[in-house]
């Protein structure tokens, strides 16, 4: 059942020990959209926790910094920022078919749970801020860092087409309401390990280029991560680099997992719909970033999704 | 003297045939702010033109794209986003000592002019933007997009400290009137020439770190450029990526010129102040943008900037 902003608060009201699902490898928009939801639900007396399939990287330790935790039997199952059931990871064996709401902003959600808050907005976190106010929770400045860096990182710091006067007006009253933008997108821009420099290095040089430089392929293999000591978790940030190149219509990140299977993740410009490259193999997105993943390994992956580049730029 | 924002208003109103002066190696900021003031002049019925002592880059044409162009004797000089006479370049000796009017956002600004308003905004085009405001003149989609793109472009697209929740609202504001702003921030910061990706490889591989990595000093030559086919104009790209790695305070770009002496633009984050450091070479800035000139060569610029950053780290 879709559902609206009023409809969304109302429903949070009615219940408690809530229990908040983020999706699997997680980023900045669906943490910070959870770590705000549930300080937000604590505000106003209710008790309700996060959780996520895989590790959160260290960067994101301010979200949840000196957030209190409770134990408790959920009675209740969110889902932010989470298009499929199978994003989920390895939460989808316990909760897949037990969610009763999931607020998200992807267009593809396919209504996996009983009440949908869906919106077309540039990041989940702008959802949430309205449901916050909707609830009349006061936002403190704890809650206001972690709606800025899921608006903050899922719009490249207010660089991507998706952004609108409405993104950036929340994002002002997110700054106004105590949120330290300067030192948010330094950590998430600017900030650079050593290790992942390298790797980003390697990465370039490696880049290829096809059909008159519209297609642009970096890989990262299993190799480069012990080469440089850098991993998996930093390598999100090569994806948007991949469509950089003057000309390049369609950029695509392939990276090797562990087992020699791969990931791609696909960028483009309002040219190319990134969604339909991705559905071709399985995967989804939004129209300029989606991803899919490969049971082969990183050879024959390119080489088919190359040859469906080609088909579609037809 | 000072005025404000109203009297600025007042005094572009009482005179006619404005020569708008921007700064030499011009960027965003400058250029918006100068084809900005100019469009919204024009169309307050006044006559106005923007000159600059040197080229345009071309990812800019859209900022003077369809402008009538005036010529008349000047009755009126402006300067916009410059904070010193010298800053000019080759407009300094015909037009030093003759400006009526300043509009800037540099805390440095030397009062040259007969008349300067100052703010310390993040962008010279948020002031700007005040100034037309007040002037009455309708904003449109030609004006917006100058705006938009001094904003976007002297903030790093939002990034920066210096951002403010007036700058973002500004900005929300521009994109109603009709910034495009995905264009805008997809031109100016997603896409790179080859040549230009190529510099950015090389420059980033010599890259050197001193004193435990609180120091990375970037280099670039003339037989860089002439490996790699970039040019000085792409450079200015590679400034904030020297503070990028985890744990730089200072971030410093030595370029060196065609006649083999060298500029250096140094990139610092709160802890450090910038301008203070250029100040030291008799240059100057902001506190975390700033720049100066040597006389010497490369390594020669190298050894004493880098000797002077250990004594202000002291």
């Amino acid at each position: 059942m879709r559902i609206d902003v009023k409809q969304c608060a109302a429903l949070l009201k009615e219940h408690d020990d809530i229990l908040i699902l983020t999706h699997a490898h997680p980023d900045g928009d669906t943490l910070g959209a959870g770590f705000g939801l549930c300080r937000a639900l604590l505000k106003i007396g209710k008790r309700a926790r996060v959780i996520n399939a895989d590790d959160i990287p260290k960067k994101y330790a301010y979200l949840y910094a000196d957030m209190p935790q409770y134990d408790f039997d959920e009675k209740f199952v969110i889902a932010v920022d989470v298009a499929t059931e199978n994003l989920l990871g390895e939460l989808a064996e316990s909760y897949a078919g037990k969610i009763d709401l999931c607020i998200d902003h992807h267009m593809t959600n396919t209504e996996y749970a009983d009440a949908l808050l869906l919106e077309d907005t540039a990041a989940a976190c702008e959802v949430i801020c309205k449901v916050i106010c909707e609830l009349g929770a006061e936002v403190d400045r704890d809650m206001a860092n972690c709606l800025f860096t899921g608006i903050s990182t899922d719009t490249g710091c207010f660089r991507y087409a998706s952004v609108t006067p409405s993104t950036m007006r929340i994002a002002a009253w997110l700054i106004d309401m105590g949120a330290d933008n300067g030192y948010i997108n330094r950590v998430m821009f600017e900030t650079k390990t050593k290790t992942y420099a390298h790797l980003e290095r390697l990465a370039l040089d490696g880049m290829e280029f096809f059909y008159d430089d519209k297609v642009a392929v970096m890989t990262v293999t299993q190799e480069m991560y012990r080469v440089t000591g850098s991993n998996e978790q930093e390598t999100e940030a090569l994806a948007p680099l991949t469509r950089q190149i003057d000309g390049v219509e369609i950029g695509i990140l392939i990276r090797e997992k562990p087992d020699l299977t791969c990931k791609a993740s696909l960028r483009t410009f309002e040219s190319f719909n990134a969604a339909e490259l991705a559905k071709a193999f399985g995967g989804g997105g939004h129209a300029q970033a989606a991803a899919c993943r490969f049971d082969c390994g990183v050879d024959e992956a390119k080489r088919r999704i190359i040859e469906k580049c080609g088909e579609l730029l037809k």
